[in-house]
């Protein structure tokens, strides 16, 4: 039976060997939601970046649509910060644009992981499309949680959380303390998401500095719920089959 | 209001400033566990250790008691691995003795945690100890937890919801995600400890190395309630004004 485990960290990578395993990469608040919702309304390609000046580079060369934040607020010089909703802004079509995007601590997270077999993108937004990637592989899971400047987050957790859910029955969910953990909180949590994540530091954090709604819309479960966005080569697209959203 | 932080892998200490802080290290299966019930039981001071070999040295050098274990299991040569029990054993008194102590990762924990203010020992043996050090001080603090090879484990983590809980009133226990969450999962276990534990990986490998009198034995809330190890330059020491306990 594969097992599903969740590294807390990127920091924590090295103890973890990828090789043969799918990583889903996990920055619920917000890049992997913003990931999921650019795919999901259209752009055709990701290319994710760690600098800005990567993002501006990559902007130039490939004539793409740029994203950018920096400590949660929109980075300046770029079409688009990372909040989902600038995707759907009717005044700004993104629809077959490609895009590059640079955020604090999702695409570090990414970019850590790329020696695993296959590396998805995960939020709740498309938490049913990672499980069903999942069991078709049927391979050891690494869910990678971005983490907040390197440290634990509750929100990237408890998807974990729910994703062991979903693949108790074909995925070892118990030999990992990390993976009972987030279950537990998952469990914890679920009758109620976004009371319990309002707690949150970060999510306290985030509200402070932009309106709610990306908030509330990055818990919406499976409102992309056929969107996969998956690695290829030096970028991320839909993974293949899935027909492009119009 | 001080900040009661909790480190989840010692791997994560990089991210922490440790400077004026109290720094509480935890690993309760079982190097903390066992170093409170060894100076509990009336040995004067314990050298914690890296490696076998500086065990081996510090033993022969300071003519004290040595202790050693790797991977769960007594190492060969030493008077003592890693069970409490050792310290119990009338057959083999330990009272007025010193100890060199080296094991897996409470050492390791415990020595990249010395630039704090003050370094203590926490177990739930010593919880109110803890506990009642941290309201004194009144200083942030950070609890850090050993884990299992760097990675999390869950004995460490509900023993920093316990404190977490303990000090709710006088500490900001909300401000870190990794302190919220062990706080949901204490409250979660609290009513059934050892029941919750069970579910463990790791508490699971040692109960197949070991009885498991090891384990219900560490889970004895305040059973060295008075006793709170505190780093003296090169060694853990009863804090002052202790009794040595007979």
């Amino acid at each position: 039976m594969p097992k599903l485990d969740i590294c807390y960290s990127p920091e924590l990578l090295p103890l973890y060997d990828l090789t043969g395993q799918v990583a889903v990469i996990v920055d619920i608040l917000r890049a992997s939601s913003t990931i999921v919702t650019a795919l999901g309304e259209g752009v055709t390609h990701v290319f994710p970046v760690a600098s800005l000046e990567e993002c501006t580079a990559y902007g130039q060369q490939h004539g793409c649509l740029t994203a950018a934040e920096r400590d949660g607020v929109p980075a300046v010089g770029f079409d688009l910060g990372n909040s989902p909703f600038g995707f759907l802004d009717a005044a700004f079509p993104v629809w077959g644009r490609a895009l590059t995007i640079s955020t604090t601590n999702g695409t570090a997270a990414l970019r850590r992981s790329l020696a695993a077999e296959a590396v998805v993108v995960g939020s709740f937004l498309n938490l049913g499309a990672v499980a069903e990637f999942a069991r078709q592989q049927g391979r050891d899971v690494l869910v990678v949680c971005a983490g907040w400047k390197g440290r634990f987050c509750l929100e990237d957790t408890v998807f974990g959380g729910a994703l062991a859910e979903l693949l108790a029955d074909e995925f070892d969910v118990r030999s990992s303390d990390a993976t009972l953990a987030a279950l537990h909180l998952w469990q914890q949590s679920k009758a109620d998401l976004a009371g319990y994540l309002l707690q949150s530091a970060h999510v306290r954090r985030l509200n402070s500095l932009e309106a709610s709604q990306d908030f509330d819309f990055c818990l919406r479960i499976d409102a992309y719920a056929d969107v996969l966005p998956i690695w290829k080569k030096d970028r991320l697209v839909l993974n293949q089959g899935q027909l492009v959203g119009s």
